[in-house]
């Protein structure tokens, strides 16, 4: 009872709470801005964080993917950053919605600051969902929530690597979600800033369709070799998802 | 009756004629040697030869890839560049046995002379089916004709794209099949040399395996925006061919 009247007090207009599938985490979101998508989901379940490691996600949104990693991992400690204060807010509220302050921490801030947020080389993992689109072409309003997490308004692909490689260790490793049009600047912005490209898989709809999306580990100061795996396809057949996508999911 | 007699004139002892299953067209091979793989036969599926256009193929070996261009294409001419003076003496053996002398040629010669052998930027199409292994450790002998097909001794990877990229014609494809291992460095080393990866595939021998072939277009002078196709699945079950695989081999 007490528990849900601090979750009603957590909850502003027009937002929700929506049930992880996962020992009893929530998160609240907000369906009119931006609702986290498969792609958070499966760039959680594809990072891998090991005991006492620290986490930093850059460009957190709502916080799913640090509140995920939390579950899934023994990691020490996982930080969201996030440049909206909106967004940055709400993320905090899921934190303390699910009692794990001292676990997960979120940080309203700008990635191209990053050593004025962070120490240098202080993370064993970094994790971005970062925006897609690479123009502002036929963007109405550069400020909305939804443009600002889909397109390159407030960041770039190399103001991402770039941060983020100078706030990771050596070897430390560095996972990211992207679209596969945009595979060969990813490899060469990750080489640019010492971050040797290790291991990709392709995601795909369907087992007979383009990839839509790419999860990528990269490790700084690492050797080439790119381990390419097995393609993750998405659903069997229409409304389906495949075995592998439901344990993803913990369905 | 005349034309058994002139096949066999043409063999040398230890060679074999095999039928390419295509128009009639056969194939000289030495069971000892070097014999062609599928990578080669994909790479020619892969490969997009228009009407009246010129191609090069860097590194023959047998012959094989401009022979099946030359059967599946329009294109007006076809020049496969060999290093090795025996693979390179037995290929021209195979364009007389096919009697394809006037759209085949096969040139004796080292693409690192390649300005010396063609004129500049004057093919529509490259193609090459490289060596794959990158240094020669563990190479008993590196004049066997295996291991230069096999691993860069006469040429490296840097080599054929760079003298390749001189070769082509703005706006002109370059196909490649490799090793996914390596793509970081190929997309990179394309890039250096103005071509830019437009188009990939993997090649999976399961469904459910790691892929292990790539088959890659790059276009001279193009815009970045890479499109990665479905993955190319060789065996439905061991032993047995996908339908796609069955087409490609024309059975």
């Amino acid at each position: 009872m007490s528990n849900i009247e601090s979750a009603e007090n957590l909850l502003r207009e027009g937002e929700r709470i929506d049930d992880l599938q996962r020992d009893g985490l929530r998160i609240i979101q907000n369906g009119e801005k931006f609702c986290f998508g498969i792609d958070a989901v499966l760039l959680s379940d594809f990072a891998n964080v090991k005991r006492n490691e620290k986490v930093l996600d850059i460009g957190t949104g709502t916080g799913i993917i640090p509140i995920l990693l939390y579950a899934k991992s023994e990691g020490e400690h996982f930080t969201g950053l996030e440049i909206q204060k909106a967004s940055a807010e709400m993320a905090m509220r899921s934190v303390k919605l699910n009692n794990i302050e001292d676990k997960v921490s979120i940080i309203e801030g700008d990635i191209k600051n990053a050593l004025n947020l962070f120490e240098r080389e202080s993370f064993n993992v970094i994790t971005s969902n970062p925006p897609y689109m690479i123009d502002s072409a036929g963007i109405d309003n550069e400020n909305d929530e939804k443009t600002i997490a889909r397109h390159e308004v407030k960041c770039t692909l190399d103001d991402i690597i770039r941060e983020g490689s100078k706030l990771l260790k050596v070897n430390g490793r560095f996972y990211m979600v992207h679209r596969p049009f945009r595979l060969v600047e990813i490899f060469e912005t990750f080489r640019k800033y010492h971050l040797e490209p290790k291991t990709m898989r392709m995601v795909h709809p369907f087992i007979n369709k383009e990839p839509n999306m790419v999860l990528i580990e990269a490790i700084k100061g690492a050797k080439p070799r790119l381990k390419t795996l097995q393609p993750l396809i998405v659903y069997k057949e229409q409304g389906k998802y495949t075995d592998e996508i439901f344990e993803i999911y913990n369905m």
